[in-house]
């Protein structure tokens, strides 16, 4: 649908001022993009006419190079642009995804696409003929700003077609702005090149300034803030009128990863410093054609690499694609698919080895401190190449040995369970983090107590898997050395899976978990899986951006606080009513959920709790959408509490639909999903600290069928904190139509089987 | 033998004053070690009773890091230390080099090693029983200091022990002195972090700071000098009583290379800022501990990371050697094995495929610009994955096509060459430097006019091989990303050597050529090369330092100005008669000698020209060690001068026996060498630009044997610039003690092939 020219276009202006929109296919979401007077392109947004995005400039910041004369080009991509061409395109596909929440999704916007150029006189040489000399000649470069208009929201990127005079270019910073029209609440985590792994604040965007210090994660294992205002995205939103927001970004593949830096009443130069911080750096002034913007402006923030620069970039390129969500009802932000959309189909041809997984693993009592991942505590540090591992003297807390190892697997076969995940198999993990330790790992060499072969044997006999773990211990350079012969290792073992670790600061140094040359070499390694028919779930990486449409194998990721932190002090009640709504807009997350046994004192000497009840977390496998989910608590817990256990042994991980009942960030979310090829639905319902009543109408069962539906709820008296493994479960039978009354108790939640008769 | 005790030792005090000697087998050299009064480290030499080294300090300044809670240290290990232990030792043991310039190597050396102990005193909770509490605790750490003395000169080097109290840390810069006794004489190069292809200078060390701007190659694909007072080791000096130092370092495998940084009259800190350098680096305070030496102290200068930083250590480890060589006769600096006896004995068992050779290729038209490495001018820049090269435009000017390359095949049969390197066979030479362009090459994929299976078929069936070429643009990650891929094919169609190449600033950005990190890299090229069975010749690499004792597939580098330079504008004539005293003290250099047509306007547009005749051309294979030959001229040059080329048929690249008869730096050197195991000498002798004229006794012939003797000599009116091509040919019978006088011209030089009976 070609987009109404709705302003002014004035022709024949040596700098002409353009305005020009497009809509969304059902006409809710209008976004217009414009010139400045400078020539400076602009974009604003609404929805149902209530204004989203106030008029927010575009453009790159370049950074000057010693090898300009060589090509690089430096001239700030910012202003000065007049408009070449306008080129609209309506698109409306639906596609099959690999795994997934739907069985198809339905890709529908209307797009248009500006044709931008800069133009700046210089002299060239030119020598044919008897003609020689300098003449005045016009330089030109060339961008295009592409938008896709989605009906919940809209993605925009900066492309860079192949040009004679913009080949290759450094990005100092890209300067995109958004400019929310007031002081909105946020749900945000603060802006970090290093870590995401902080609990979520709730604030007005007044009070982020007030709030970093305390926000971020300083005891993480990396941790580089850089402004008291910058925040990570997704960054979910919700106005005093009712309009939710999200900002994030889609198919984030060889380029920095976005922050947002916000302008408020405070600033004074983009940047501002955080005090306390371990990395310093100073405010830079704003770029001549920049000026601040006004206060509740939004302005991106790339993660640098080791010399402060943002991007190389050779064209033809683009950036990922900046995605603005909105909607007045909060489902729409769980529902959406636009990240997906806006990220390329499938690149692997052959996707029939990649499957949805349910694993359990040798992992959260070494976690909670009972068990160690490493065999010895003889050395105060090791070298992989200078032991003789069948010598060493063992610390009897190995937790990856043959015994333990097999009892996984026994009851994985025995559950149902696809995989058991085993850390701490391989030798290194002595001295593994933080010490500027580049060959940490070889990844090929299991600890004398491993007996790879004979495990692996023993898991496939009884139908189950291993599942391959590689902490890298953010020694980028070291994985990729080891990459081949790991995986080929996989390969003639049987594993096809693989968790993959980046804990401690990037080696080489200097560099940052979410720049683009690290971002590359996440890329790298599911480019380079996908070739040996291995799934990867990267812990510690860069959140994601969809780009598991591109690349399925990239099956899930931390990229979050998970569970993990229930053992290191805990999260809030309302942390998974809101990782839903941020953290895996870009995909799934491998959240491990699953904890019975929240008093970690019960059986360890740890004294941090889980801040959930036994029922919240069976919702969890519902809330937290992933293909990859753990039964994370330990077989014991499970065997204890074995009939609630049996849900999880029931649900699904893949599915054929799904429908968001109910939702609000940070309070509750309640969703339905009807199992991959079959004809059950499982509902999960998770709330907040204050609990929450639920009213489910079955209207998405099969007319004229009845369902056996097993309900695990919170019992009368439930609580995360006093009482939480009270649960109930009732059985009864019911039909399209029918409704459930549900009561979720403070931090808790249900989980509900419908199994078609 | 034990060194004597010579000064004093004073027991029982609280900061003991030490000092102890050791001496070289042959009494000449006499190291003394001391401590300061505040327990520094101090050593000095002496040779044949004239002081070499003044009274110098040892030590290292470390960093601070913010892992430092982790096990990292940060106090300096350059004061407070006392000696705990002095060890003495003596070796005396003959070794056989997989390849070299003698049949067999003598490493004698007297040693002394000293273990220094740093106490700081600390507290310690101590938490056992029912005592509980701090405690006053002393941490120690200790270092040893080794020296090893030969006959011919010193090395040192700083070693680490596994500890409790140090056990990684990180160098802010090593600061090893090296006190000269005066204003000496010196060849030298500006100290870079990137490049070695600089013009040697000659001056007294007080003119470096004045010549420095003038010495630096700025045109230089990769330039990063650091100081006004910087330059690079191998440094050779002349005192004016006729002593001959040289300063080096031996074993750098992982480790920053080393430059050395003079304190001058001016110098008012350590590294002093350099006008018009691209790389800003500030003047860091001088540590408390570590005062401005007195002028004409070197003081060590690590090459740094993209952080600043010059090195990460984990004990146990050790630094290189730092040597210095002594003597009174120059020849003494060209016959040291000391570089190669300080460093490990080989360590690839089976070396039956490491093998010298001659070699010719398909180049130098294109360094001359005749020709072009890449294959087609259609596209501003290109990326790997996006071409289809069979469809794309072709420039005409392909050096690497089918047809030239069987050309040089059939040269390289004829006239018993080994090997052809064929450099721009591979794609992606349209926009391959400098762009900071990672994915630059793959290593695997021929452009569509260099058909790989045919022409080493075909080269095979005429008993030759060809040679690989790797550049790598110095995009260190994408070379290791394909090694192994890169290798395979290698294997695959027969190569058995690898020329690499890197040329540009190091990706990833901010890191340098001679940093820990990438020399690292070149030691992981190397040893997985090794693996393969593949020899390599790396070229714009790290300046070697002995390692192809250890890892004798290293069989040459470039590293310095080389052959190339000839037609960027040339070389002076003396450049070859300093190179064995500087460079080549590390190791080979794949010079590529043997330009015949010196002018290059004569063939092509290039205006640049050799400064050499064609007899001081041949000398260059006799004078220029190297296991690695080429004939770098073209077949067509060769075969107008066919008689000459005869030397090059018949000369030999690896030797039982090698005899330095004439030496001294940049005027004259010549040097006899029987070719392995034959019967035959060869006799090569290169001069400066001032002519020379040689007397040389045949003594080292065997006894009454009689030996067809061929003298290609520069003919009366031969001169470098005005008459380079003018040399006679003599053929006689000579036998042991005979005397063959020989004049050299301007520029020029003589080989002589003498084949026993």
């Amino acid at each position: 649908m070609k987009g109404k020219r709705l302003l002014f276009l004035m022709l024949m202006m040596p700098m002409m001022a353009w305005a020009e929109n497009v809509v969304s296919p059902n006409g809710n979401i209008v976004l217009t993009f414009s010139l400045t007077d400078n020539g400076r392109p602009t974009y604003e947004m609404t929805y149902k006419g209530r204004t989203v995005v106030k008029p927010s400039h575009l453009g790159l910041e370049l950074a000057k190079d010693k090898h300009a004369s060589k090509g690089m080009n430096e001239t700030d991509l910012m202003d000065g642009f007049r408009v070449a061409d306008v080129k609209y395109a309506d698109f409306d596909e639906t596609w099959k995804p690999v795994w997934g929440e739907t069985a198809t999704i339905r890709n529908h916007y209307n797009e248009m696409a500006v044709t931008l150029v800069q133009t700046k006189q210089g002299t060239e040489y030119h020598g044919d003929g008897t003609n020689r000399g300098l003449a005045l000649v016009d330089h030109e470069r060339r961008m295009i700003i592409r938008f896709r208009v989605y009906d919940d929201g809209i993605g925009f990127r900066y492309e860079f077609p192949q040009q004679k005079e913009l080949n290759y270019f450094l990005i100092k910073e890209e300067r995109t702005e958004f400019a929310m029209t007031g002081d909105h609440k946020a749900w945000w985590l603060p802006g970090d090149y290093d870590t995401q792994e902080q609990e979520t604040q709730e604030t007005k965007l007044s009070g982020i300034r007030e709030r970093m210090n305390h926000a971020v994660n300083w005891s993480n294992s990396s941790v580089a803030p850089f402004s008291e205002t910058g925040v990570q995205t997704s960054l979910q939103m919700k106005t005093d009128d009712g309009l939710y927001i999200n900002i994030h970004e889609a198919a984030c593949l060889d380029y920095a990863t976005m922050h947002l830096e916000l302008v408020d009443a405070k600033t004074k130069a983009f940047t501002t410093q955080l005090k306390g911080g371990s990395n310093a750096y100073t405010p830079h002034p704003q770029p001549s054609a920049c000026p601040l913007p006004e206060p509740f402006t939004f302005v991106s923030h790339l993660t640098p690499d080791a010399t402060g620069l943002k991007g190389a970039m050779q064209t033809p390129c683009e950036t990922p694609w900046r995605t603005v969500m909105v909607s007045d009802d909060a489902r729409d932000m769980l529902s959406s698919n636009l990240i997906l959309n806006l990220n390329e189909p499938c690149k692997i041809e052959d996707t029939s080895w990649i499957h949805p997984t349910k694993y359990c693993g040798v992992w959260w009592e070494m976690i909670v401190g009972k068990s160690s991942w490493n065999y010895t505590d003889e050395f105060p540090s090791i070298k992989l190449d200078q032991i003789d591992w069948t010598k060493v003297k063992p610390n009897g807390r190995h937790a990856a040995n043959n015994e333990k190892v097999k009892r996984y697997i026994d009851f994985a076969a025995k559950n149902g369970l696809d995989q058991v995940l085993v850390e701490g198999w391989n030798v290194g993990w002595e001295d593994w983090a933080n010490m500027w330790k580049r060959d940490v790992f070889d990844f090929v060499t299991p600890y004398p107590d491993f007996d790879i072969k004979m495990l692996n044997d023993y898991a496939h006999s009884k139908g189950v898997k291993l599942l391959m773990h590689h902490e890298t211990s953010s020694s980028t350079q070291n994985y990729e050395r080891h990459l081949e012969q790991a995986f080929t290792l996989m390969n003639k073992y049987g594993y096809d899976a693989v968790k993959t670790g980046y804990v401690g600061d990037i080696i080489p140094r200097g560099d940052h978990h979410f720049s683009q040359s690290t971002n590359n070499h996440y890329m790298h390694v599911i480019k380079e899986a996908a070739k040996h028919h291995i799934m990867v779930n990267a812990h510690e990486a860069v959140r994601p951006t969809g780009i598991c449409r591109t690349y399925p194998n990239m099956v899930g990721n931390e990229s979050a606080r998970g569970t993990e932190y229930e053992a290191f002090g805990g999260s809030r009640p309302d942390h998974t009513c809101i990782l839903p709504f941020t953290r895996l807009q870009g995909g799934p997350m491998d959240y491990t959920p699953g904890i019975f046994v929240t008093r970690l004192s019960e059986w360890s000497g740890n004294q941090s709790w889980a801040r959930i009840t036994i029922a919240g977390s069976l919702a969890l496998y519902l809330t937290m959408y992933s293909p990859l989910q753990m039964a994370a608590d330990l077989p014991e817990h499970y065997e204890r509490f074995d009939d609630a256990f049996q849900f999880i042994r029931d649900v699904a991980c893949d599915w054929d639909d799904s429908r968001y009942l109910e939702a609000e960030p940070a309070d509750y979310i309640t969703v339905a999903r009807k199992a991959k090829g079959t004809n059950n639905w499982f509902i999960g319902g998770k709330c907040d600290e204050n609990g929450h009543k639920s009213v489910i109408k079955l209207d998405f069962l099969e007319k004229g069928k009845k369902y056996d539906c097993t309900i695990y709820a919170d019992a009368n008296d439930a609580h995360y904190e006093h009482n939480p493994q009270a649960y109930t479960i009732t059985k009864r039978v019911v039909k399209k139509g029918d409704v459930l009354k549900l009561t979720e108790a403070p931090g808790g939640g249900f989980a509900v089987s419908l199994m078609m008769r």
